[in-house]
Formats: C-alpha cells, structure tokens, sequence
C-alpha cells in the first residue's frame, strides 16, 4: 500500500493538496474508497481512506492506527565525511531502510569531493528526496533528514547526543570490538546516538583528537575494513539486531 | 600493506609467477625487501618479504602470521534471486566486505533479469573480480567465490548446510523476529549458513513452500522493509555483531 509522509502532526482527518494530492490523483489515479498509510510529522503512522479527490484535494479519514513499531527505539545520526561520487546518495538510500534518524555530511580533512555552497545546496535536495523515497519504500515512520554541516558545526552537534562513537578503521585493525556493545548496552529507549565515519581517506589523527576532546569514542566494527559508505550499514544493522531482535 | 589471494595451500617460503607477480613488479613496482601480505587458499595469512623478483617471478619468504583472526566464525552464503541491474555487484562487493563466504545468484520466479549462459559466465567473471578486489580491500583471509545455480541446483546446496534461512519481507511485516537470533544462538564456530534472498518481486508462495519443504526456516530481519541488496548487508553485519562483537 502506498506512503505519504505528512508534514504535519497527527489529524484523524485531513485534506491534503500538493505533491502527495498530486501523486494519488495524477500517478496513482486514485478514487473515492482507497486506502494508504499516511505517517505524520510527529510519527504517528494511520491507515486512511479517500473519501474525496478532486483537481485540488484529496480528504482522507483514519481506518486504522499502523500497528507495527517500525522506527529503532535508539535514534541514530549518521555523520559522514564528503565521500567521493554517488556514494552519499547511497549512504542515505541504504540508511534510511536500515533505520538511521539523519544524516549529516561534512567535509572530513582527506575527503577529495569539494562541494561549493550551490553545489551543496542541489544535492541536499537530491539527497533528501532519496530519503524520502527509501522511507517509503522501507515503510518507516519518520522521514530522515539530510544536512551539511562544516567540522566545526559538527562538533558543536555533540552535545545534544546521549553518545557519540567514531567507527574508526585502526580500531578494527588492533582488534577493539568492546565500544559498541558497551554504547549500545548503556542507551535506552529514546536516546540518541552520533557516529562519525570518515571519508575514503579515513579521519586524520588531528579530527580524531578534536572529535575525542569534544567527547567521542572511539569505535571498531569487526575485523574487517569496511568502505565508508558500507560502515554505516554494518552500525545500522547491529543496532537493529540488538534493540529490534534480540530485546 | 598490499594483500594478494595465492591459490595455493599455505608456504613459509613460496616462487609466484602470473597475476600476482604481474602486480608486484609491473603496477607496484616493488623490489627486495618490500613486505605484502599473503592469503592463501587455506585461509592462512602472512606477511611476507620479497627476497627476489625478476620479469618472471617474484621469491617471497613469511616474515610472520597475520595475527588478527578477520574471518566469521560460521561461514554464511548468500544466495540472491536475480536481481535488475548492477544490484548483484553491489551486493558481492559489499557482501565481501561484510564477510560472507560465498554467493549463489538464482534465477526467482519474479526474476526480471533473464540472463543466458554466455551472459551469465561474462556476469560470473566480472562478479569473481568485484568479490577479489573487495577481499583484498577488506583484508579477508579468505576469497568468496560466487557461482550462478537453478532453483533445483541451490535447493540440492542446502543438505550441505547446519541452518538455512529464507529473508522474508511477510516475516517482517509480521513482526517475525526470533529466528535469526536463534540460528545464530543454535550454530557455533565451523558451521556453515545458507541464506536465500528474493529478487525485487519477493519470493513466490509456491518458492517459499519448496524453500521450507527443503528444510529453510523464514526469517525477518527487523520491521523495516529493505530492498532485496540491502537484506544481505543487514544479515551479514547482524552475524558479525553477534559472533565477534558481543562474544
């Protein structure tokens, strides 16, 4: 059934024009008596009914409640360094099925991707539309959100975090495996969590140190050395296994 | 430090010639004394000094063993429904990384890509590439192959295997969340996981009853619906979590 996020709260009723009027009237073809899920800014995700659609609107009542929880109780930020090419459309695709609650990018000092502000401005554009699209698709019910920020900007986000990690690549090689189950054993529902990956070059020992002096720690995930755009996925996927499947 | 897979069993002191030599001395251009790693195709890695190294061969003796164990203590392999695209890149290249063992593509009923033979071993080449580049990147121990099989050929697999799993969205949207914490709670180390994967489409009623019938058991893989390349990240990082984080 189709997804529309909602930027507004919660309403048992609605009437709705723009993009989402545009897409059940224009590419769905949608009438009077169908139904799809409708997810709210403040999360709350409903089954509803067209009741009415015209050239201009669409009013949709409530059927049910979405039953199933499906965002991860912890909210976890990605925070990438610029990688190069596509990769960050694909963090963000990926990312938002496996569950992360934002992005964040930020220019890491051996990212070789330099993006100027009008650059930036269009491929935030693109990139949270592909979150958009991926939160569809992967059923969520929160919408992520995708932002650039400078090193600096970054740092001053850490203290709105209840912990922020740094997957960082020499941790895996000397074989550090005991961060991340100690940071996910010590959140609880509704905190929130930063990690911080670096670009393809890695993190230079100076960010690392600024990182760590501002409160991050320092993080391996397994033995092997994953990608930049693959180490998210892996953090994804063991949060989900720990909060969703084994809880 | 530059990693290079030997298809032989293991030598303290070893001649190379084709690939491998080709690589050292033509795009490297490493001389005497230089150290790369060496994986050979019992799993047992090295580092290891060249001695010698002319147009023809390069002499290699072991300096020490590569002391971190980077392999997943149960060996898993992925089987996919024929995915559209590049997908199946994506998921060898990054299945790699993550630490599968091996890869199985089959053609799903819902398969949309239809690929003859001539097709399939240019496919086959290019994939066994991609999972070689990928192992020598992630510093694997050990080099993934990957193969393409009918539906009979991997059904015919799974008496080879201690567990096999089916990926199945209607798990998730049931809420299904036990089994995969089971299977991994159930294998111990030297075990071996199948995991089958649908295409796009998902997996017909009619392929779930023969996959079950066979013996695989259905398994979510948390609330969120993910698209059929992101499925095997998620497990295979979920593995690593369990078996070489959290033990």
């Amino acid at each position: 059934m189709q997804r529309y996020f909602i930027d507004q709260p919660y309403q048992s009723a609605i009437k709705i024009s723009g993009e989402p009027h545009h897409h059940m009237s224009r590419v769905m073809r949608m009438t009077a008596g169908n139904e799809v899920f409708l997810v709210f800014n403040d999360q709350v995700a409903i089954k509803a009914k067209i009741t009415e659609i015209d050239n201009d609107h669409v009013l949709l009542v409530e059927v049910a409640k979405e039953a199933l929880q499906r965002e991860l109780p912890i909210a976890i930020t990605i925070a990438s360094g610029f990688p190069k090419g596509e990769k960050l459309e694909l963090i963000v695709q990926k990312g938002t099925e496996l569950g992360a609650s934002d992005f964040v990018a930020f220019p890491g000092e051996t990212s070789v991707a330099k993006w100027d502000a009008k650059k930036q401005q269009k491929k935030q554009q693109r990139l949270n539309k592909i979150a958009q699209e991926a939160a569809e698709q992967s059923h969520r019910q929160a919408l992520p959100t995708v932002c650039f920020a400078s090193a600096k900007e970054l740092i001053r986000l850490f203290e709105e975090y209840d912990a922020v990690l740094i997957a960082y690549e020499e941790s895996a090689k000397q074989g550090e495996q005991a961060q991340l189950v100690q940071t996910f054993q010590k959140l609880t529902a509704g905190q929130k969590l930063l990690v911080v990956f670096g670009p393809e070059g890695g993190l230079t020992p100076k960010e690392i140190e600024v990182f760590q002096t501002a409160g991050a720690k320092l993080c391996g995930l397994g033995p092997r050395i994953l990608r930049t755009e693959t180490a998210p996925f892996y953090l994804l996927s063991a949060a989900s296994f720990y909060y969703e499947l084994q809880r």
